[in-house]
């Protein structure tokens, strides 16, 4: 199978992607001479990790019986100083929030997820990638 | 600096993503059990590259004097079988459109921007990128 996408330059710095038919807008501040109508290209990577790690958890999680919840991921990811300005480390927190969640079940899954997740097994590649879990605002540990 | 993103369980296999301030909603196709409700994680990977780079190409050749033109960018990827199924090559296509394009300072602006573009510094430690130039509908090398 083979992905692709093809994005169109709008002029000044924003650009056009189209990503599985749909649309998606990126652009950068004013500052740096943008209109800031899309998000920056690099936190997009935040996203498709978390998208991609997400989709698996809640799967796993389904085979397990656990539908009931409701679950946010947050992405935070330092930027080095230096050009080309990568991230050196992305920090995934997992919240979870629920009746009746089981701890162990929901660690298996997220580290499970990793296991599946293509953009987890190319990013982490490049960049360390580490987690936290948190099950009704309380952080979890196995 | 920090950059940051929310992601947020939309249930099924949908979720939405705010990435400075611009929400990004990621799903599967209904085969796999989402509803298409936005594009799938993975190949936000190849929309990030083309606006990263696409970005430092147009920041460089405004530099050099070359702001009269229409700009695209392909790209495509394989995705390997097997689990997880990740990209095992990125294959850039920068189209150009313009009157009097001088060939060997776009190609130059496209090397120059693999060296300033973060999201081809992390991706192309994990993936080879190729890329090929087309300048009206010709493809052009150095």
């Amino acid at each position: 199978m083979t992905n692709s996408t093809s994005t169109l330059w709008l002029g000044d710095m924003a650009f056009e992607a189209m990503v599985n038919n749909h649309k998606i807008v990126m652009d950068t501040d004013t500052q740096l001479g943008g209109k800031d109508l899309g998000p920056r290209p690099k936190p997009l990577l935040l996203a498709a990790l978390s998208g991609c790690a997400g989709m698996e958890i809640v799967s796993i999680l389904k085979k397990m019986k656990i539908e009931d919840y409701k679950f946010a991921i947050d992405a935070e990811a330092d930027v080095v100083p230096d050009h080309p300005a990568v991230y050196n480390e992305i920090r995934l927190i997992f919240r979870f929030w629920g009746e009746n969640l089981h701890r162990e079940k929901i660690i298996q899954a997220i580290n499970l997820s990793f296991d599946y997740c293509p953009v987890y097994a190319m990013l982490s590649k490049a960049i360390k990638i580490v987690y936290l879990t948190f099950i009704n605002e309380a952080e979890v540990t196995l």
